[in-house]
């Protein structure tokens, strides 16, 4: 006899935390609906083939690949045994656990253009897999809710996309946040003005730890990277970006010879302009220029949410990338979108203590006692009524002490029990105690309904 | 580049279909609720030593297992691929995917029991997988919505699952069904009657194809399991059982020397009563004596719902077990649940068109046209005005024809289009098109939102 457990970094959810994430999905589902997005699901299971060389060589390492069933062992011939895990792999597993949701969605689009409304606007809430090494706030299986349009490079979705960030975590009461918003191309204009063309992203990486250990360890960094001290003489600005009063203008004058950079802001400046024609008040929105995920598949816009004033920063991530389909054989599909990291905003939310106090996890309103079999049948048919009534009841299926079933009730979090003995049934009058404040009347049944549904 | 393809055995729910689906889970739930019953999520990932040995030989080798992360093939040593795959398998893989949403409820229980209000009424509707041949109606990938509790022996669950069973196929407009019920003790009672103790799996496999092979068949088949022409000749009154007027009177003569088959009645007696007490007009509740489905767990109690004039006709089952979390070393919680198959409820209702016609999947109440430039900030301002009414609307994202534009909306079957062209604005009057009937007004924005809203 094993004790069981958890396989690690999994996790159980139990009612009460339920209630708090269902909170978090079901207002994220109504943004997305209130912007057009549709629902789809795919499979947990995906064939290799489709999941493979996506994630870059360490994706390919975190994904969890299933066993092929039946006799698969017969397959492992000494000579790959020889060659290692990799030979062995391709003889013994076909198929993964999605990764990410994004991947899924190229797939489906890529398969199903033609019967598809396109632009497609599709929202996404499924769990994902990594076998990543487990800590705090990282988790082995853990939800994603994505929404992307594919099929247009409108930078209107951008905009939306800015929206509907705003309008989620106002649902959720998370008030303290920014999205940053910064442009692959601007990235890219930049490395080209200071001659270093093409390297963007390790000028990114260096960049991105400013804060942490300062201009001159960065700088140390880009030396490491192969940037010449003419890279870093001419990469001064970019230092003094944010004391500039309007960067993009800035940025235009400094870019002027890169048409990719200049595009770069154009996108960025048409960003700002339409999220004020789509009338967003006091926007939290920032150009952040060393904003720099996802820069092995974003072509365009990067976005990233931070909460502000907690431990766990990062939220939200999403940008645009111009090829979507393209490794599934359809090309010129531009798709931009957004994802949510669930558990993180979890975290954030019980750290602020957001959540609703009224967000009773328990879906029982009514407990209705059960004396035994003198009283059950009276006690069976008033559950019977107040269910008729609409209204969420159970009876303690057991005939037990009151004391019992009021602890029950009382760890469920049932807000009221509806007495039912000899004597109440008598005289139509049954005892209705609130359990919140332990007020208790006697009343009829009607006047029982009535007040439970108040 | 390959094409891409879905794993065998698993679907896409696009946006079509996810609305029917959700139908479905959104119906069973809020009946779940309004019986008391609380969400539980599990991990999709269980550790092996949780899952095999739970669901026999057969479902150890449908379990889908998942290769041990990094360099796994360094374990395969020659001794173990000499003894072949079970040997193997020890070597690189500790978990697998859910096969059902029992065992992980049981083992949740097991290790939570301490926190919990017991007895413990769940919910739990998640995928599971199997790696079965595919074929029609059977997927690797599926959904199952259970409900069971756990922590009671009361029959008043029993009832109360027949309750729920009603409930939910009244909201799903599914009105054609039967609940069949028996009962393990019956079974174990006539098997001890006959003078085959202990053989009512043997028996229940026999008696089951009685409509389908006959009876003189089915008595082959008994001789073939090792029953004996006496034990054939006292099993007699079984054939004729459907003949009697008082089924449950006519056992309690038979099986009066069999105490475990005199409980199995009463038990049924009771749920019958019970279901009469908590008020279930025409209740459509039937007795099968040979209804046989999980004798390897079920104790007690047997249900199946079978809907009635379709080809599929299994959509339901479940029953009582008495040591649910024994396995996991805690004894002497009993349990009883019920789990609805709704892929099965999915296509019974589609065949009997039963979705109502009024489900439209699009999330999109009013699109916005899209002109260009000139017209763009009108369009965005237009556009979050209805939102902020509570709309849910999109613009197109690019400036293109009408037609094309059209084409869009009525695609994702979205029912309004606003049109915003230069004249439009200039009178502050748009052009309102109803994409169902084709009618089109001139109307103030506020005219709109207040039609749209009826």
């Amino acid at each position: 006899m094993s004790k069981p457990s958890l396989a690690r970094g999994t996790r159980d959810f139990g009612p009460e935390v339920m209630a708090k994430r269902n909170f978090i999905f079901d207002n994220i589902k109504k943004v997305y609906k209130k912007f057009g997005f549709l629902p789809l699901e795919t499979p947990s299971i995906e064939n290799l083939s489709v999941l493979m060389g996506k994630y870059g060589e360490e994706g390919d390492q975190l994904l969890f690949k299933i066993l092929n069933s039946g006799d698969f062992a017969k397959d492992i011939t000494e000579d790959s045994l020889t060659k290692g895990s990799k030979e062995v792999l391709k003889r013994i597993s076909e198929k993964g656990l999605r990764y990410d949701l994004t991947v899924p969605f190229a797939r489906y689009v890529a398969m199903n253009r033609q019967q598809l409304a396109i632009p497609f606007k599709r929202y996404q809430i499924q769990p994902v897999w990594r076998a990543d090494r487990p800590q705090k706030g990282r988790y082995r299986e853990f939800y994603q809710c994505d929404a992307d349009v594919v099929g247009t490079d409108s930078l209107i979705c951008e905009a939306e996309i800015v929206l509907m960030l705003h309008e989620v975590f106002a649902a959720l009461g998370l008030t303290e946040f920014v999205v940053k918003i910064n442009n692959r191309k601007v990235l890219a204009g930049i490395a080209e003005a200071v001659g270093a063309a093409g390297k963007e992203a390790d000028l990114s990486v260096a960049i991105d730890k400013l804060d942490k250990i300062g201009k001159e360890k960065v700088e140390a960094e880009l030396v490491e990277r192969g940037f010449t001290p003419e890279n870093i003489a001419a990469l001064q600005p970019l230092f003094s970006l944010s004391e500039e009063k309007d960067i993009f203008s800035f940025l235009k004058t400094w870019l002027k010879d890169s048409a990719t950079g200049l595009k770069g802001v154009e996108e960025l400046e048409s960003i700002w302009t339409l999220v004020d024609h789509l009338g967003l008040t006091s926007p939290k929105i920032e150009f952040d220029p060393s904003l720099a995920r996802g820069l092995s598949y974003y072509t365009g816009a990067i976005f990233e949410v931070k909460a502000l004033n907690v431990s766990i920063g990062s939220i939200s991530g999403g940008g645009r990338y111009d090829n979507l389909t393209g490794s599934f054989g359809v090309n010129g599909m531009s798709g931009v979108g957004i994802s949510l990291g669930v558990d993180r905003i979890y975290d954030v939310m019980e750290e602020l203590k957001l959540f609703p106090e009224a967000l009773n996890y328990s879906s029982t309103s009514v407990m209705v006692t059960n004396f035994g079999e003198d009283t059950l049948a009276s006690s069976l048919g008033i559950l019977s009524e107040i269910r008729n009534a609409g209204i969420s009841a159970e009876i303690y299926p057991d005939s037990a002490k009151m004391k019992k079933q009021f602890e029950y009730a009382d760890k469920k979090g049932i807000p009221f029990v509806v007495i039912v003995g000899t004597e109440e049934i008598e005289k139509g009058q049954y005892q209705l105690k609130n359990m919140i404040n332990g007020e208790q009347s006697a009343l009829s049944l009607q006047d029982i309904i009535h007040k439970v549904n108040d």
